[in-house]
């Protein structure tokens, strides 16, 4: 989350409006909210500190993780050493940090045009449609990363904020694949289509078996749906294609995230 | 959580004794503790209700939920329609729960030899080793049914607990797909080995890709290690074999639920 913008509000006395509004309107907190992004756990801060796009703050860590992050990565933000209680007090409860917290800025906002330059063989563009929860869109990054996808689409007003929760899920993963924020999936759907991308609605109803839906070298533009609503009569009316993964009767769906892995992998494979 | 055995113990005030335990030992909680098994969400609820071999004690549900369900589901269990704010006291805090709670019994212990009765044309077990977090453990069950696994074994000492997260994240695959609990997971492959199974080890050092690592109509045991750690050296050497799912140099790993997905997928594919 974002930090309250206190300098830019010099007049106002922000901590005490801001202790009266959490009084009132707020639950009691059970740890402290950090202020900014934080980025926590090995491999989420060693992609951080890897990526030269990410703007560091500050990396507090205890003297054994320093030893596995290295110094070389080290130098490029300051950093203080610590005891592992220290980190926690930085984080949300129950946060596994594994000794390292990073306090740093979100990515800079990034279009298709920038990050979809390299020709590769199979393209894959993931794009996903109001699948909010850090967990399931963690680990979709965290895939998407592994099957070397060319980029992952969210919508502005729904998707997860990038978060610790998210970028711990995604393990490193949010610092490695390109995000791109649209403010509306199907003019960035219709740009794929003119860039030459076969778009598939990946859902239960579609059509065909995914791995019928695609000629083998198509680049793909797959789009995936929240597990309750699936995905929107609009953005799936501008795919060429509704393509499933065949299950048994037993169950109605797959988790999102394990759906996506399926179609990346089977993507990947022909 | 297992209730206490209250009535097996007639002659002790309990409930005198858990309050002070929990006052002295216990941090405060922040939401009330639900006495024994609660199963809550209407797949999972479904699901409960569904399975002759669930025992039921009562279940808690808002009347627009119980059109969902169904009457002739629910002649099967006591149950009292309330509002929803009265389900959500039952459960943890934020439990996501559709207007329904179900307070029931864990399922029954069961063997390999109760389970593997069938014969399709492909069995698949699973055996999870130390893979203790109740969301992955429950995104697993949810595959696992979803591809016709005809067992996922579990190690008592180290699995999660039957819980409400667990059966959530299951989305009913908790009574769909056979659950036996093992004592020993090396004893329980060399039972599969005399069965016939070939023992598939996934991980990511393993000697060849998991379409290489199979024949078409082998039945297959495959097991899944945790997060951490991996499999342990001990469970991995009661296996024929150690494969792996073939991704980029970016990720050092897939999230296990992930992998396991994609490996049912492989499996049910060949």
């Amino acid at each position: 989350m974002q930090a309250w913008p206190v300098a830019e509000l010099p007049h106002i006395n922000v901590d005490t409006i801001m202790k009266k509004i959490t009084h009132r309107h707020f639950p009691p907190r059970t740890g402290p909210k950090p202020e900014g992004l934080w980025i926590y756990g090995l491999h989420p801060v060693k992609a951080a500190l890897d990526n030269p796009a990410r703007k560091l703050k500050k990396c507090t860590l205890t003297a054994r993780t320093a030893d596995e992050i290295g110094v070389s990565r080290l130098e490029r933000v300051r950093h203080e050493i610590v005891e592992l209680e220290a980190v926690s007090k930085l984080l949300p409860q129950g946060a596994v940090h594994q000794g390292v917290a990073l306090s740093c800025e979100p990515l800079p906002r990034r279009t298709l045009e920038d990050v979809l330059t390299s020709s590769e063989t199979r393209r894959i563009v993931l794009l996903l449609d109001q699948i909010t929860d850090p967990h399931n869109a963690g680990a979709i990054l965290r895939t998407a990363a592994a099957f070397g996808v060319a980029a992952v689409v969210v919508q502005d007003r729904n998707a997860p904020p990038e978060s610790g929760v998210l970028a711990k899920a995604a393990s490193g993963a949010l610092d490695i694949v390109p995000i791109v924020n649209a403010v509306n999936l199907s003019r960035e759907l219709d740009t794929l289509g003119k860039l030459g991308f076969w778009r598939i609605a990946l859902a239960g109803d579609g059509e065909s078996p995914l791995n019928e839906a695609v000629s083998p070298k198509d680049d793909v533009a797959l789009v995936l749906g929240s597990e309750g609503s699936g995905i929107r009569r609009l953005v799936r009316e501008h795919c060429d294609a509704a393509a499933f993964i065949p299950i048994t009767a037993a169950m109605e769906s797959l988790n999102v995230s394990n759906a996506a892995a399926i179609a990346l992998y089977e993507l990947r494979r022909a």
